[in-house]
């Protein structure tokens, strides 16, 4: 880190999101800022946070003077004091607020020049050591165990909400700390909106059924898609399936160390469009994940990135038509140097 | 909201953050941007959201100008050209990101004068209306049942993990659509910590276990906490136990239209020190809650508010020694002209 402050121009960098804090320190609290100095680490948080600061940022080795203040105006006073030799203090533009900023310039570092940075932390977090890759691991088997545990109640047409909440339940009971963002569970018309929230609709004979979702350990997340027909699917629906099939593997086919993100989403997409659903493919066929469930980079048409080994990233086109439901299939990869290794094994299953 | 603007000096005000879109337009997506202007309302989104976008504003009533586009600049473009006419346009400062504002000004809206705004839409929302008070209602009702049907499992000698994902699950159960926050099961020495993530620790014979938790419902949330004693307390808990309760009735007490959060915040705290604890009181006495699990004002002895019918916020003052764990009691409450109306209920009985 500390080379890519200097690199960047600037004598310390004032880290204000809390999930890169929690990357660098280990600390999971929800109030912090964190110093980055060239010989020393400020560490501030509140009176909540002091024993938890302790525990965590010793258990993660790291050796940083630990201030904990109740006020933001003693927060303040503190780091001002530390920051006094400062001249050029980066910070993360696209984590800081514009009020905070303001406050940072005019009362917290009025002596410093404030740099707006992008990127710093966050391209370091691209790529996963080995310890990220096995929670990620971890995450996305007790997803799969998960799904397979409750996949039964779905012939029992239980409401969306319904099986959201057993596949949730399980997760946890599986030793996730949670999931790593609200599962979504479309059925029918529902599926259509690609981030449908689990809703009262009785899943039925007939319905497709998009379930996306992931388990998170230790913080980190992983995500999956998969989508069941409830029966024999119609002539639509059957097309459907098959496409986003063969686009998704389209899309992991592509992923390998050195490949543009921008290939791997056109393979998806050019199956899909194919067919002849260009439009009805309405988001990016992936990103990257990691501590966020939304990590850069994301794979995307317009997105400039090359990928190297150990970016984690999602496989997820999808096809949407209002008339007939939705059909996602996604999974979760590891970047090799000569393919990717699938995080996620559920079944490609669609009948039930 | 349009008085409003004008009144900072703002032809019109771009809206960032999507809890104020939400309030704004019933949108509950992840991504949108919301230009109010005198006589038009343009909501921006991406192409997971078109339908969403559609079917919710309309049910709330919203009247908008719509525009989905799948690219950031595409957003712009399509931003830009409503904005042509506006000179004095206000951001959210706390809201937009310092990238965010930097992209605006030079890119986005060049011809306009970015002017930063702290609070204007927030400030709407800390009088709650007949609708939000029955959302937050609701939800404190599930959060009081949930608890009382699942307080015997305590007696079983779960992991504080166990006993958290009982509880949630139980919120979910019950209809909420889950809960407030992650909820805090610290138990023995982890009490001691005001913010701790329920762990693998067993909880067992004489500890005090803190337990903090709320329900979401329609987005609308709750929060209470309970402290119980698994056996009878000892001496050191029992006071403890009998400190708290007497300054988080002191503070419930102080609650009425016209009294400043300060004066609450005193309420309680002083009955903490008085016992010889308040430097084991190490944060302010609540905050306000709606949408957001907290929203201003904070029940704090530095913020210069006075409540007003209709604010509802929570009182949980708290002790924390580090050799005996934790106590934490709160309840929601809402602010009526001659008090406050508790909106949790849970008994206070404290030995399981």
């Amino acid at each position: 880190m500390r080379d890519a402050i200097a690199h960047a121009g600037c004598d310390a960098l004032l880290v204000t999101r809390l999930v890169n804090i929690r990357w660098l320190t280990g600390f999971t609290g929800s109030a912090a800022l964190l110093l980055v100095m060239p010989e020393d680490l400020i560490f501030v948080s509140d009176g909540r946070y002091g024993e938890q600061a302790r525990d965590q940022l010793s258990a993660a080795g790291v050796v940083a003077t630990i201030e904990i203040e109740l006020s933001m105006a003693a927060q303040r006073d503190v780091l001002r004091a530390h920051a006094r030799s400062i001249q050029r203090l980066a910070l993360e533009a696209d984590g800081v607020t514009w009020a905070q900023q303001r406050a940072f310039a005019a009362e917290w570092f009025p002596d410093a020049e404030l740099v707006p940075t992008e990127g710093l932390i966050d391209r370091e977090r691209q790529v996963k050591d080995d310890g990220e890759i096995a929670r990620i691991t971890l995450a996305a088997a007790i997803a799969d165990e998960s799904l397979a545990a409750i996949l039964p109640m779905l012939r029992l047409r239980p409401t969306e909400q319904a099986f959201a909440l057993e596949l949730d339940t399980e997760i946890r009971r599986r030793g996730a700390e949670g999931t790593s963002f609200e599962t979504i569970v479309g059925s029918g018309p529902n599926g259509a909106k690609p981030h449908a929230r689990p809703g009262s609709r009785v899943i039925g004979e007939g319905d497709l059924v998009v379930v996306d979702f992931g388990a998170k350990v230790d913080g980190y997340c992983s995500d999956m898609t998969r989508t069941f027909s409830i029966g024999e699917p119609s002539s639509t629906h059957a097309r459907m399936l098959a496409v986003v099939g063969e686009a998704q593997r389209a899309g992991v086919a592509a992923v390998r160390a050195g490949v543009a993100v921008s290939a791997v989403d056109a393979a998806a997409r050019d199956v899909i469009a194919a067919a002849g659903w260009g439009d009805a493919f309405t988001h990016p066929t992936g990103h990257a994940l990691g501590l966020e469930i939304h990590e850069h980079p994301r794979v995307a048409s317009t997105v400039d990135h090359t990928l190297v080994v150990g970016n984690v990233v999602t496989v997820e086109p999808g096809v949407y038509l209002p008339d007939h439901g939705g059909v996602r299939i996604e999974d979760t990869v590891l970047v090799t140097s000569d393919g990717c290794q699938p995080l996620t094994h559920a079944p490609k299953l669609t009948v039930i």
